[in-house]
This record gives structure tokens, sequence and C-alpha cells, in this order.
């Protein structure tokens, strides 16, 4: 029986700032990504935003960011491993917090914008992810890339691992997305973005800009949260994969 | 037999910038109470100041205080009780982290400038800090002004307290300080700041700005981490509790 | 002839938050108070705002408020003068630096939030704010409450100054608004606050909550830009002022 | 005749935290970088160090730099061309109306740390921290590392620009500084950097790591402000200078 994660960033208002519409996306994911207070989000917004998953039982997770909130984490800095593993293990705790006082548990992380970029390819930055994560609950699971260095150092480090692909994508012969700025590198049409999911799901591969058929593991796909038609986006993804009998869990 | 803990703020340094003498303070203490990383402190000085306690086996506990770096948590803030639930259990998660990862457990909560003083006499501030340190964990010790509502709003809730005295303070006849700005409020003079401890320790009392005795619980001295003379006041003060036979211990 | 000025706060937006419709209620006003970077706005965003201002002809004005974007700048904290007087001329600097890039001048300041709030009241934070304002260049007009410390403050150190009213507010006998918690603080009727305006600036005189009428300057109105109708009420305002032949223009 | 301006970072502590021996190296130099409040400083700081400055007749600067009070402004952010132009702005203007209130004019502008070393040699931002600064005010003095881009993009725009050199760093045969991670990268011997200075301010050349005599520009000689020597460093080049009747003064 097939099944999959459905995954969105949650939780990134901050004080009298608002955005995202996580109340109505809350009824069609399964993994909810709550940010932490550094690249987004406050700890009223957090409190506020994990009781509204807990009762709509969504499984909850870390979203974890640069310490830059004029930029919405999404500016790379230069930080060394040891600050990242610091502000990640910061985070998660500041999170876990919430989760317990609402009586369940914290079951993944997924870093945020250019921490998430560059622990995909960045070695060091990705076991240090990986590190702060086992030595602060060894069950949780580590959503990144798929392929990416992220998942690889997660495993290496005995962690579970959720391979995280996109629908609105275009992805490289590599296994990497097609940069944003090139033309294509985004797919515009839903109906395309879900059958690209659909193949990812059923078939485990890709079809790459170049159109080979490469192999593409798919344990969750991120749902943008933000843009206009997200809601509706999510709605018509879930539709989907639910006709195909695919069971939408979190992982 | 007699028993007192020793407390001090630790952890305020913040980036490049320095404060305490927390490694020598260490060595004289029996409680940490480390920043969050709102008044002061920041994910890699948590991180370096619990690992610095464990090692000299000193408990620990979260020093959570107001959003407000630039005023070092040190000016009142009109924040409701819901605000100050939120960022208290955020506070203690952060740090929570870290202690977890040094194989260790968080042992005590007290709060910092301006939010320990506005607890101290507002009880829905009081009972918003307590309900947070409880529902974090209800095996918290909470930290307070001997006599405050924040202890009383601690024990209605079920936890265990600390009453925390001053060395160098002017106690007033109601068993508050004297306000810092009033001539004789600090005191200036080691020995009588000593002399004020034993008596507090010994004989459960307080001589006041009056000259009346009245009677004071010390379940905890507050040693100041940054004055000049900190830590030989420190080295003092533990001599002198010791020669009394005075166990020193953390609560 | 009679004249009025209609101002609004504008540039509140921070990094990927957006808030209010600053374009269009560009076309209804004719001075913009823009946030400082303290309570909200960016350096990008002010840069964008000062433009769109000049653009449109609207005089512009700094609006700077506390250093707390998460609360918005509507708590209240407990700064000196001193640090009021430093926090005012920072913000009135870092604006003006803008509104020269753009061949123009800085015309009028602004308190926002607890800092409009407090310093109505307060007279020593008053005559900060007034001498920041004066020091930084004397030709700005000082924007306050009708009938306030700040207004008077600034009288007294010789600045020009701008009384404002509300449209959408009850006042008390004693020229106060009605505090918000009240039943009736805010008027809710557009028509009875288009109607209060006119009276204000016709008769010089509002009619209090308890039915009395009393004197009342009204230099320039305040309108909000947050609310989901601010807008509208803004071309009915400004419809039924100039059916009056009442000239709206910058103070 | 020879002179040479000595310039050194200042204001930069923050609140509570104090850096730097400001008021002692002041005596020494000739021109003061002051921080703005993005990387170190806030507004307080900044008007005590302007009043400072201005007693003593140093020459006053702006030292911008990145957002990042947590790094010091000295890790690399992925900043675009017009935020840099909007942060500069931002940060001049701010400390512009400090230097009016005290009755004197900003001389010079110098980037701090990451943003300094980024705009040496990223053209597109060195261009966007000249523009900011010619269009603030067209009689500022631009400072950047003797050969960089930034001199070259401050040229290029009509600024004067005032070449920056060290005396206690290693340079390669290109002119650039020796990174600060390679053996010899930093002169540690007083008397051989005080020599190096002399060399660059007389002959206008400077010895590279691999022996060679390069021709090097030195308006301005950067003196460090926190090192343990930094003081009596200052003084033995000021004395060093002066007995060669090389005139110290403010570009």
């Amino acid at each position: 029986m097939l099944r999959v994660d459905l995954n969105c960033d949650m939780g990134e208002s901050f004080g009298r700032y608002r955005l995202g519409a996580d109340a109505d996306l809350l009824n069609e994911i399964t993994s909810a990504n709550i940010a932490c207070g550094f690249h987004a989000g406050d700890p009223s917004v957090m409190r506020n935003t994990v009781r509204m998953a807990v009762r709509k039982g969504v499984s909850i997770g870390a979203h974890p960011g640069l310490p830059d909130l004029a930029g919405f984490g999404r500016r790379r800095m230069e930080v060394t491993a040891g600050e990242v593993y610091d502000m990640v293990t910061y985070q998660i705790g500041a999170l876990q917090a919430f989760v317990k006082q609402e009586g369940t548990a914290l079951r993944h992380v997924k870093p945020h914008g250019a921490l998430y970029n560059m622990a995909a390819v960045e070695r060091p930055l990705a076991e240090a992810v990986a590190e702060a994560v086992y030595k602060t609950d060894a069950a949780l699971v580590l959503y990144g890339l798929a392929g990416s260095e992220l998942i690889a150092a997660g495993r290496a480090r005995g962690l579970r691992t959720a391979a995280e692909v996109f629908a609105d994508r275009t992805y490289m012969e590599d296994g990497t997305l097609m940069p944003r700025g090139m033309p294509g590198a985004v797919i515009g049409d839903p109906e395309q973005a879900v059958k690209q999911v659909l193949q990812m799901v059923k078939e485990g591969t890709v079809t790459t800009a170049s159109g080979r058929t490469i192999a593409i593991a798919a344990d969750t796909v991120c749902i943008h949260g933000d843009g206009e038609h997200a809601l509706s986006f999510a709605q018509m993804l879930r539709a989907a994969l639910e006709k195909e009998d695919i069971t939408l869990c979190a992982f």
C-alpha cells in the first residue's frame, strides 16, 4: 500500500503581522513545520499554531531557521557548524515546550529557507543539524531535500529521515531542483504538478527538464502555504492522491 | 541541620559581548540561573554556560526575561498574562534542550529583572509564570522574592518554591526591599551583608530599616555576578556559611 | 477659509510581512507618518514608502516608536527621558536620509502607539520628544493629541504643533479619549464619525460622551490605515470635507 | 609634507554591554568610525560617542554594518545591492542626526566587517554603498580597503575616497590582505607593525609576504580598538609618526 506525507510550513506570523492560511491548510496536510521565532513566529504564534495542529490531528515538527527576521531566513549567512548546532537545538527546545504542554510530542524537524538549502549541500552544516536533532531527541524524523547531504547526514547519525519532494518544481538530471531564476523552474500548471507528485509516489521517479526519467524517493511532499492558490492546490493534490488509494499520513 | 542555596545569574554574554565572571563564580555557588536569549544570552552562550555548570556540579535553572536586549530585561513592559505565559514557556524549553543534551535535567526557574519584579507584585503575571513552569515540568522549583506573589502563586499551583533573599539589600517592615534609589537601600559593607545572611538563615529573621526584627524565609541567597567584588564577596559569604556548619546545596 | 490635514500611519510593513493599503490611502491623505524601523518598517520599506509619498505629493513625517517590533510599539515600556530623546533622534535621522535622497524635506514628526500615549500625559517624555525634534530640525511640525502634554511641550520648546483629533473615537469632558475598553469608545458608524470631524473643523468643538460640547483644536485628523474599511472611510471623509469647502492640505 | 589619518571603530557598546576603550583611544586618533545600531551601538551609545568625539576634536564618520548584532556584523549575508543601499542610507541618516545635534557635520563613511569585505570585492555592492553615501551627502569621504572595488566605485561616483591600510596585517603580492587563518597573517610584533606603517606612508609601498615591494596608497591607518594592547599600540604608532614629522589629521 502506497503512502505519503503532506507537509506545510506554518506559524510564520509575527506579532501583529499575519502570514499564511494556517487554519485552512491544517485540514489538508498531515505534518506541520512550525516556525520557532528566528526567521518567523513568536511565542504566542507558536502556542496557537501548536494548539490548532493538535486539534486537527496533524503531526508537529520544528521548523528552525537562521536568525534573520528581516530576511525571513532566506538570506544565506556565513554561520559555523557550531552556531548551526546551537541555533537548531535552541529552536527545537523552544517549540518542544509548547508541544509538550499540549500533551503530545514533537515528531520531526525540517530546517527553513537558507538553512535548508545550505544543509542540503554543505556536509558540515548538515551534520550539525543532524547532531542537534539526534542529541535533542533521537526519535525525531529529519526532513530534508531528497538526495541531499542533509538526508545523508541524518542517516549516518542514525536518525529516521524523510526525503522531501516538490510538486511544482522542475528537477535536473542529478536530482537537484532547477534554480528558481531559470525559465521552466516552477511548474505553473496545477494539473502537471499533481501529475508529477503521482509519478513520484507511485513510480518512485521524476521526469527531468531534459526529458529523462530518474529515480527519486518521495516520503513527503512540500505544500507551499503562501501562494494565492495554496489552499485550492492542496485540496486538489489531496483528492488526486486519495483517488489513487494512496494513504496520506505523517511519516 | 541548616542548609541554604547560593544562586547567581549566569550566561548573560551575547555574541561578541562578554558579561560576568561565570567560570569563577560557578566555583562558589550551588545554583545557576542561565539567561535564555531574551534579555541576554544566545544559543552558543547557553550551551557553553550549561556545560560549565554541569562540569562544576552546579544545579541549573532557566532565567527567562522580557524581550528587551537593549534594556537588559530591566525595563517594565506592558505585557499580558498570556504573553508572559508564552515567553516563559519558550525560554524554559530552549534552555531545557541544552540541559538535556548534556545529560542532566533542569531544576528551577527564576524570572529576570523587570519580569521578576512585576511577577512579585502582580498576581496575574505571577500565575502566568507559575502556570508556564508547572505545565512545562511540574518538578521544577520556582524561585521568587521571599514573601512575593510569585511564591504564593507557585505554591497555589502545586510547585515547590524557593524564597530568595538578598545579602546586600535593606528590607522594609512589610518584607519588601527598600527601593534602590533610597539612601541605605544597598548594603555596601560586605561584613554587614554576610551578617544579614547569617541571621536570615540561622534565625529566619531580618532586621529592617526601622530596626524591627521580622520573619523571613531564606531558601536561597542571590549572589550578584556583575559587581567588581562579586567573586570575593561570594567567597567570603561561602566561607562564613561553612564556618557556621550551614550546608550549601541546591534546593 | 477652513483647512485641515488628513494624516495616516504608513510604511508599517516589515521584511516579508505586508501591512496597510499604503498606495491607495496616499491618494486620500495630505500627510504620511512613516514608520522608522523600531515598531515597524525596515530600510527598504522606508525607501519605497517615501518614494510613493513624494510621487503623490503627500507631505512626509517621521513616525518614531518604541523598540518593540513584536508588540508593534503598542506596549508601554519604562523608558527614561534620555532614552526617548535618543531613540526619537535616531529614527528621525534615519527617515530624513531617505527623504533627502528623494529631493524633498521632512515636514513633521508624530510619535507612534505607546510612545504617543506616554508623551501625551508624561511631561518629561513629552519634553524629550520635543527636544529631539527641535534639535534635529527646528522647522519640523510636532503632531500630538489635541490638548496633550506633547503639544504643550512642543509649543514651550518653540516648535509649530499640530493638534490631532480622531474621527472614530468618543471624547470625555476633559478632552481625553474614552479608553478603548469602554462601551461606546469607538464610533462604529462612519456617518457619525464624519459628522464629528465636520463639527471639530467647522465649530472647533466636540460633543462628549456625556453630551456636553467642549472646545477642541483640530489641525489634523488621524486616518487609520489598517481597518477593513480604512480606504472607503478615507474617501467618504475627504468627500464630505471638500463638499463643505474645507481645504485639505498638510499643516 | 606627509600626512596621514588614524581611524578607529568606536561606539560598539550596546545596552548594558561595554566594548572598547573609546574615551582613551579618542586621544590618539584623528577619525572615529561610529557604529550605527545594526552590528553594534544603540541610540544612547551613539549620542555619547558623538559627544566625546566632538569634545576631543576628532572627525566623525558613520560605520554602517549588516543587521546582525549576534554576529557583530562579521558574518557574510546574501544581501542584494538594493538592500545594501537602503541599510547604508538608514544608518548614515541615523548617525547624522546625532552629529548635527552636536553642532558639527559627518565627514566620512566606512562600512564595517563583512559589509566592508564584501564591498571590497563585489562591485555591485561597492556601487550600492558609494551611491548611498553620495546621495546622502556628496561631500562625505568614503573609506575602504586600499586598492578595493569600494575605492574604485567611490571614485567612479565622484566621491573623495580614503585608502585604508593596516598596521598589523601581512599583504599579498596583489595588494590584498593575507587571510586571517594563514600563518603570518597577523603581525604580532608592534615594532614591525609601526615600521610597516612608516614605509607605507613615507615610501608609498609595502613589503609583501613573499618579500616583494609593491605600491600601496595609505590615506588612513586602521587602529584596532579592541585588543589588549590597543591603546599602547596607538600611542606608540602616533609617537613614531610624529617623530618622522608626519602630520596626523583627518582626511
